[in-house]
């Protein structure tokens, strides 16, 4: 069954709606954040945790799993939902992003690009068409178009040129794709910071009638302002009957404007990222757990949570763990980030219902300590 | 309520036996494998996933939490199994092991050790008292007097010399210790590979009428069959209606041979330590998951275990997680030998039960590799 979307209900208040996405692999409310397991694997954590924290659907990175171990071997496998014991729906990026952004000597042309391998230095020469290809023999459910995520900041005319590009390898890659009742191909909108070019890509690229369509280019290091408004224009250029996805954007108050201009997914590695690294997202704010404040600290991480590392263990025991180097500091900093996140998603979506998002927002962000 | 000892069946074909070991957090069923959680964590696991893998006791090293986070931290967070959140029984160990091994720059006198932080050269030193101070602070439920493991090899002057020192610091180990309802101090014989001091160290150790004895000393370096030899003979100078417990061991031939001589508990890092590596204990021997021949293998780590790993993952899968670094990769091979280690006891109680223990060690060598 390929990916269908239906809008459940329209904010009152802003641009925010309510949806659901079918999959093959189940059905996804949205606003939605995803969490992302980059090596076929969300890391540190299995996916029945994953799943527990309350994630519907998480991505995995089609350069990554190219390199190693391998989509033809990923296939073998039986695709990716049981190479990785993950039943539930998955996104596939196109590799674009990492091709343009982790590549040495890469060498763009209208046929691809050619990249080496951060790894071990290989060279390699990714079309759309072997996007798609290998997105196929991965298996996930929403697979993306091959794109140039134009970095920031870009000149009118090379951003021009990247978009109109990106525009003709979506088209490339609707063609090569097959399998549509199986993986739903979604299309990215480009044009960097330029209106009169997002408003082209996005003629061009809606008017290919895919299932889905992203946003790309944005949270690339731009003001925040920009991007908002960037955003906001980009959005009503889109369907409302089709999912619109935000990538890269994960921080509480890029998802609480994003879902406000009516963005229905994001992902982003950020809380299992910082997570790792021992910073803890709480209602009052960040903190970096490490620090000396915490070593008699017998609280928990957030006492508004109700994670498991919330009700088992106190901010001292994970700060020793993050001291001596132990895994289980990083589960347990993770499993707190993504529960936040995803939670801070479900009351999005409660609020959404109750047309009192902003009202939430507000809220929220005065808690959190966002200016 | 202090630890009791009561052995419920010997084995009608050689010394082992079957026991239950009560504790003030529950009661071990002996002989037992405890995994070792050396910072207050089993590495790479949840408290709860080592209950499900099915263990029943867990070790702590003094040596290390003493360090860090500090005996006095873990007191003021309401002791050790608070602190970790493990409700099942907790052994500590004196400290002096690491002490010995692992501290640069060591004197030992009559009065205790002065050795230096492995961590940032700091000095310290450690009386038998001090050991048991911080062990009362942790609030384990089985702790050790202070001892010198004895190098392998030593001189008999030297061997006597320690274990001598070993015996008079047993003493004011128990002189010290107070709450004997809340914590059970073992003693721990030494005497290296000779056999008439041993003898000694049995005689005196035991008429310190204490709840429980270790056998320290022994996997230290020296061949198989001399392990062994000293073991049984040592087994034997032990009173049989208390626990034996036999110090850093947990490889499977260890496990069966101590147990058919007569041991109760045994501890090791080997699980835990080996599977972070990589290194997967399988009926069918030892496997390196990392190796080249497991990329297209899709088949299970072991194809008669039916554990968490063994029923979710292939050993393709595992090997891509290890190939990228990938923490799940770690807790995968972790949660699989443990419960290898685990079962494998099970079993061995079971066999102890029904009078074929011989009959199970050699089938499992035999089909183990085991010559
Ligand atoms: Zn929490
Ligand atoms: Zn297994």
């Amino acid at each position: 069954m390929a990916a269908k979307f239906e809008v459940i209900k329209e904010s009152q208040e802003c641009k925010a709606r309510l949806g659901k996405l079918y999959t093959p692999h189940g059905i996804v409310e949205t606003p939605v954040f995803m969490p992302v397991g980059t090596q076929a694997t969300v890391k540190a954590m299995t996916p029945e945790e994953v799943k527990t924290l309350g994630a519907q659907i998480i991505l995995a990175n089609t350069y990554h799993l190219y390199l190693r171990p391998g989509h033809e071997l990923i296939r073998e496998a039986g695709g990716i939902h049981k190479f990785m014991n993950w039943n539930g729906p998955i996104l596939t990026d196109s590799g674009g992003f990492q091709v343009f952004s982790l590549g040495d000597l890469r060498k763009i042309t209208e046929e691809g690009v050619e990249f080496r391998s951060y790894i071990d230095g290989s060279k390699h020469f990714l079309r759309p068409e072997d996007s798609i290809e290998i997105q196929n023999c991965l298996g996930s459910d929403i697979i993306m178009a091959f794109d140039e995520c134009t970095p920031y900041p870009s000149t009118w005319e090379y951003t021009k040129e990247s978009m109109e590009r990106t525009g003709r390898w979506a088209e490339r890659c609707k063609e090569y794709h097959e399998d549509w009742d199986k993986q739903s191909l979604f299309g990215i909108v480009q044009g960097g910071m330029y209106k009169d070019l997002r408003e082209k890509s996005a003629e061009q690229i809606t008017s290919l009638n895919l299932p889905g369509y992203a946003i790309g280019g944005l949270s690339v290091g731009e003001p925040k302002e920009l991007m908002y408004d960037i955003l906001e224009f980009t959005t009503l250029l889109l369907p409302e009957n089709k999912p619109r996805y935000l990538m890269g954007v994960g921080s509480p108050d890029y998802l609480f404007e994003s879902v406000i201009r009516g963005v229905d997914m994001a992902d982003c590695v950020l809380p299992t990222r910082i997570g790792r690294n021992g910073t803890v997202l709480t209602s009052r704010g960040k903190i970096i757990i490490k620090n000396g404040i915490y070593k008699r600290d017998f609280g928990k991480l957030d006492e508004e949570c109700d994670c498991y590392t919330c009700t088992h263990y106190s901010r001292a025991y994970i700060r020793h763990l993050f001291n001596v180097h132990e895994i289980l500091g990083a589960r347990l900093t993770t499993i707190h980030n993504l529960y936040f996140l995803l939670k801070l998603m479900e009351n999005i979506r409660e609020a959404i219902k109750q047309d009192r998002l902003l009202e939430y927002r507000d809220e929220f962000y005065k808690k959190f300590g966002y200016v």
